[in-house]
């Protein structure tokens, strides 16, 4: 009853995959790898003791792999989903999706063509299973503070990578934030705003920070701060406002330490630390729901599509000048 | 050198003035207070060896009157205002001057008419004395973590007054908000957006909470929260992004209690604890600037006109569905 | 590769121990289970899909069983661990190895007489694998605040088991304390002092709470309160005192709550939402070590031995009035 | 009704005393200063408006003096306030009231001399005017979380000013401690016990920290540590254990920083900014009591004794080895 899993795309989150694969993940066996890069697959290949595949395609294609897992770069994702689909494949593909609604669009309809009719995809927005958020999603649905009228997001890392752009920020970073609220506040968002201030200096041609306001079916206001270039620490927070109290996410933090006239805790420095619960439970969810045939709690194809659509509609109000833009179906 | 005062209006706010100005704050004498309601003004003149005027304009006219602090319902403000200036007394005003921009314009230039020209005018936004504020602004002001890109600020009370609608929230509540952020970024706000969600069930006919987007002539892109009845505590936050760190106001806290499964810390229910060494520090400056002759760091007419400006653009926001509109001059 | 491992004892620390191995450790299959109880252990075996035996000692001769864990009561450990060191199979026995010194010698006697020798015996401490009390360590051992000097640690529970008496909270709860200090410190302990002031109302016979004194070779003097009935929460505090610093444990959150005029956050019930991190990493790291056949990271025999002996000199303390007792060797 | 304060010895906390007396004290009048070193005494006096007395003699027969402050060094305070006694002058002696307990008792005996008696002594343990203490105090007195078991104290310094012994850090620094855990526990402490470990290596001959057990007259058993060359910050901590549950001091702070990889709050560098609150308190209860003819809430020359009785015992024990010692009465 164990599960031989192929990992495409070894660099950062990937080899963190397949290493949780091959170690930590209950009834997984990590069997193949793959990179772009020869050295690195290899390189991940020897430390976990799995073969490597030529490419994706290959590693799809290989008959001891049972299920797949894509950590490339976005615009590859599309083309490797297709690949699993067609394959008959479970495949957990890092979000997004894919980097457009069209392409996600797509991918719902290919699965939506399988016969029989099964759920292979499922994406990887890992907030779903960290256990703040999964603890704020029940004081929120538990009722006790009532319902909620407004939530406060914020995601900052420390720097962008080079060559983004304003629009990448939110299909390729925001996006989680897109993603979680829904499923936080179980209720899709229909509407959303783009606004911006002053960009910082280390941000290049990105607006930076970027701020969003969304509002879901139930009349709930979202606000939405990304700040790539926050340079102090990974952080997320998250405040949902209730009827009779709030609750936010907590700050994560293992030690606290008095030292030159302060009293700190220290910030991760990228989302691996932060998320690593959240990337173990996921993968062991997924892994379970492969072995017993069922489908998983993970986000599903349609969820990334929406996330998706909830991008456009933020990149078009951007485009507008910040006006509020409708979101598709 | 002892400046004898009297208050006028001593509800809740204008007794708290009242016993720190007979009690706490060097250099001041309460000799008289006046109240709509005579026995109120009876009770508090009694309690501090203070006489008791008829009402605001006798009080004003007292000779043994040296300066007068109004605490009385913001409609009555205007004129009690202008007595002041006629009677050539400095006058603590509390927030805010008055309830609309036009009547802050006449007082504005009541006062400049003087000859010779003098501030006798001065608005009751504590804010400015909040040692945490200051500590904000310092924070700011150092340049140690590079130019302010954001600032998120939240207002929070336990429970609305009966009666006021979503414009009253702006001009009567968040006009503190209107007030501090301008001072803690040296910089005016020069547009504004009025945004809201679904409204409490606690909240009557009022938009509650209220959202506000502001920006500054530097470029800041500033968010305000406003929530009249948040129900669980008195609170104010505030954040301010910069290019390589952020600083926000602490929650205040005396004691950490561990009990029934918790630890906690405990929330005031209104405004007066939380901001009681504000008050303190403001009636100090002020009475110190009134025995010495000079200016005082109060804010000005001129900062009450500036704030009610913005409310007024913020109402006119609400009105029209939530657009930015230009701050008037 | 797999660890065919077999739990006796499933009430509540055994049957986590038993789901953790089933469902979330990656190398390891549960396959058998047995309690003093055989409707529970009937219950569990059904869950997790193991089979049940009828006691501990045919538990440990299952020719299918290839290693042991112990949850059973303090007093039947030292005949279990005996029974798994002459089947020749590896063992993790909860904590304390034994409830006395004398016992616990016996059982380091018994295992250094194994031909050939090997360390079969590990004892459930799950404190060294706590990530926070890890990263507390690294803190320590980095150099960079200076030395340590004082320790002061705080064990507080919801509320004590019926029965036990003062000796009781020292061999059963503090023994948790006894054995993390040493290791926390590189030191090992040589001289106690038991303490106490006014017991709770609700702690019994027992004298709760305890305080200790601790010194190590290397001079360090660790203070432990232990608390068994401190109703609150259970909640671990740990800081060391270093020449230019701190650094202490933080609170563990999940969320944090406004409500009820308090901000608040959550203290678990038990431990074993606590240590749930530290018991996954303990038991991943002891069949990691069982199918690598080489020594774990767990504390051995010979810790759990110099655990009892610290805790025999407090009782003689506890007994002597509070004198300061040397350890034993 | 304005009190004409004298205050003799202007260094660091005697400026602070005169500041406040003169600026912020309502009903009082800063009217003359004294120093050993006679260029302060000029700047202060200029500062402030008084005048400069040659010495601390002189200002207490100053017929413009009414009341007195002393903040010299510790040795010299029992000869100040026999003056004051023999002038009938209201006097607050900075802590200690005297080194020894000795001279402490000879001061409770010349005040109980006077004819009519009165109390004319009071000694500036200005803990018992924190607001956290007084919130901590109230917690413990009004009985909601039971009865009091234990406390943990701790007072950490930056550095110790040169030349002190062990002796010296009781006499001077614990004995904050010493007064305020009897005033906080409403009971008496009857017996000490002083440890140590390992001293630090900026604390030259004095052993540092130290660690006392103290053991009041309703068997709660209260521990402190007292570390003056902790390096990192200046602090007080204090956390009471009561029967469901606990109440500690919160962490003073004004604002909260993301920076470098951090998120942290700033520490005071000493005691001043830390008790600022808690002097202008003390202060404006002094002024009032003197100013109405009636006991203040101050600590009394009897509450000095108290504290420098249990200093003894503490000493005492330290050169016993840390055996339990009985405090005198």
């Amino acid at each position: 009853m164990t599960v031989r899993v192929g990992v495409i795309g070894v660099g950062v989150m990937g080899a963190d995959h397949a290493r949780k694969l091959a170690r930590v993940i209950s009834g997984s066996d990590l069997v193949a790898v793959t990179d772009f890069n020869s050295e690195v697959a290899g390189a991940v290949a020897t430390e976990l003791g799995a073969r490597v595949q030529p490419d994706g395609q290959a590693l799809i294609a290989d008959a001891d792999v049972d299920a797949v897992v894509i950590a490339t770069r976005d615009d590859t994702h599309a083309d490797l989903v297709r690949a699993a689909l067609r394959a008959g494949k479970p495949v957990m593909c890092e979000k997004p999706l894919a980097p457009t609604a069209a392409e996600c669009r797509e991918l719902v309809a290919a699965q939506r063509e399988l016969a029989p009719p099964v759920d292979l995809v499922t994406v990887g927005f890992m907030r779903r299973f960290d256990p703040p958020y999964v603890a704020l999603r029940e004081r929120v649905r538990d009722g006790a503070l009532g319902a909620p009228m407004m939530v406060h997001g914020i995601s900052r890392n420390v720097s962008s990578a080079p060559g983004g752009d304003s629009a990448a920020s939110i299909t390729n970073s925001a996006i989680h934030e897109l993603d979680i609220m829904p499923w936080l506040l179980d209720s899709p968002i229909v509407e959303v705003s783009y606004q911006h201030g002053r960009s910082s200096e280390h941000s290049g041609a990105r607006q930076d920070p970027q701020f969003y306001l969304l509002r879901t079916a139930s009349g709930v206001l979202v606000t939405v701060e990304l700040f790539l270039n926050a340079r102090y620490g990974y952080e997320t927070r998250c405040e949902v406002v209730m009827e009779t109290g709030t609750a936010a996410l907590a700050l994560p933090a293992h030690i606290v330490t008095d030292a030159e006239s302060r009293r700190a805790v220290d910030y991760p420095v990228d989302w691996i630390p932060r998320y690593s619960d959240a990337y173990r439970i996921e993968l062991q969810e997924w892994v379970d729901s492969v072995v017993a045939g069922r489908p998983s709690a993970l986000a599903t194809a349609e969820d990334g599509l929406r996330a998706a659509l909830v991008a456009d509609a933020l990149i078009e109000s951007m485009k507008s000048g910040g006006r509020w833009v409708e979101v598709a179906d």
